[in-house]
């Protein structure tokens, strides 16, 4: 399951079923739990010094895919997958079943939640805060320096259910609340009301989220997403929005 | 002409001259036209379930540069050019001599037509329907979820020699028409009319492209692009584009 | 000091304590200065004809990080510094201290004076020109074609001190003067006075840089910033910027 082209130090500790592929190097300082994969031309575990020794460790299930890079110091739970060309430093945080697209580039000193989403080539900033089941969509950006360049970072928060549409940049100290949606190239300068639309640069409230409704000719609110979307997800956070939801459940044949 | 540190799988067909770098991986599922040439660090017919047993064929005389990652299931024309670190997903079919700049990212399930260039950091997002001549300027993005998170997908809709400037984003569904112009850091929310300039967010009608005059003080049109610039065309079309615009054919020594 | 899987070309003049990752490749047209260290999966001295034959020239101390292109025909002084998965093109000239960050996509025939620093992501095309002591932040394009696609390439200037924020984009042929900010999200369109600070798309003036206070509760200007901010840049350097400022020689915490 290890290429023979691959450097994996002695010192890696690997779980059951691991795969390393083809001119991948898995550093010493390393944790990967049962059935992590990692693609081909990948350096894992990446020593710095800012790590102060702790580990890199990625939770069983694990699948990073090629040409990325994952520097020692960082913790993730069960699932994570990236994309290609992935960067991630150290002191990052994350719980279970993160997705990083392809170039994504998360800075460190993060703290993830539980089944968040990142489309392609976002940009995650030292400090970031993210509740769970948050999605950043492509070319996001969450900033953290309020006048460039300084010493006073000051990391973006988003709470849980949190959509930041493409293109969009979040500036410094901003809090996007529970369920709110940042819409497509806009400039995030307020904070965000929770289970509003924003848009624009800087960014205005068009109104609630619940006023969007579905493009599928079907009249549904778009809003939480929950109600629709369910791509991915275990079968009792599905089960439990249905609950939550009430009607629906026979109706929806995303849900099926 | 291949690398010996290069791992090609003994099932993969490989045309007259191909050439592999060192250190990159062509699968089985692949067909390399002749003088095909792959960059060192590549991964080539990377399996996708997704694929449903497609091969990747490149026609001849393509030029992956180095850490890029094609996935089986797509078909490119003969002259495909990329850049580095470029990402292309199974489902694509592209007419040819498609050029991909640096870092460029297409989810795949694409139609690209012929003479198409992308310049750096360009992604393509699944369903997107790309005409002929078509060119996308550094950091365009094209959507294709109007209420994201969600399963409706529609991809943009980009006609013959349209051209969409930096940092520009097309919101899901768009179709931009024939010889449309779209302007730096612009978001187009509403389908755009044949040779119009657009710019800004909304992006706004500004007026016809034939408005826009090249800024080498000849008082010349810019648009259609094609009455002044012919770079890396097949000298047959360049010579079509002469006869088309008539005059210009002992002036103008872009084309000498 | 030279990883076994490297592939460094013998004609490559490298200086002392030089060393090169796994899976690393060194080609010939290249003079990595002393104590250089090229990370894992790079290509240093990638050959062009544009190169005319000229080599790469790394100063002393080049720091470059893994998945990293650099082609033949560039001259960095002492002490670049990379991220990962940078691209560099040929005929660009560089002063010391350079940092490029992570996924940098520098076109090549740029000038670039001393301690200039990119964070992710920054795109810089051709015929830019740089000063000392330039910021670009994530996502900033720099562009060339006022009219794409054309053969008329005017690059960008920016002067000593010029900050640029987060996802700008500089328009071709525009001067940002020294000392300016432009911040975030922004689309300059027109020259820039000295000290100035612009904003939005297009960017309109908002006022002096020195009108922005640090939002540490201590009231300084936030700009000039090496007032306040000397991170990593010599330390006669610094002193010399305390000089400038007079006091806050025995305050400010950042410069003991």
């Amino acid at each position: 399951m290890i290429h023979p082209t691959a450097l994996v130090a002695s010192g890696a500790r690997l779980g059951r079923d691991v795969r390393i592929g083809p001119f991948s190097i898995v550093h010493a300082n390393v944790e990967l739990g049962d059935r992590c994969e990692i693609g081909s031309h990948c350096e894992i575990g990446h020593p710095t010094a800012r790590a102060e020794g702790r580990p890199l460790v990625l939770g069983p299930g694990a699948l990073i895919r090629s040409h990325s890079v994952f520097y020692e110091g960082s913790t993730f739970g069960p699932g994570l997958v990236t994309g290609h060309q992935v960067t991630v430093r150290e002191g990052t945080i994350a719980g279970e079943r993160l997705q990083i697209g392809t170039l994504g580039d998360v800075q460190g000193t993060c703290r993830i939640g539980n089944h968040v989403r990142f489309h392609s080539n976002v940009q995650v900033n030292h400090r970031t805060t993210i509740g769970d089941f948050v999605w950043l969509f492509p070319h996001v950006v969450l900033a953290n320096d309020p006048h460039p360049p300084s010493e006073l970072l000051q990391g973006v928060t988003l709470e849980d259910f949190v959509a930041v549409a493409a293109m969009s940049l979040v500036l410094p100290g901003i809090t996007v609340k529970r369920g709110a949606l940042v819409g497509a190239h806009s400039t995030v300068t307020r904070d965000v009301e929770p289970d509003t639309v924003v848009v624009g640069s800087p960014a205005r409230v068009l109104g609630p989220t619940q006023a969007i409704r579905l493009r599928d000719g079907s009249g549904r609110p778009a809003y939480p997403w929950r109600r629709h979307f369910s791509r991915g997800y275990p079968d009792d956070l599905v089960r439990a929005w249905l609950d939550e939801f009430g009607a629906g459940r026979i109706d929806d044949p995303l849900l099926d």
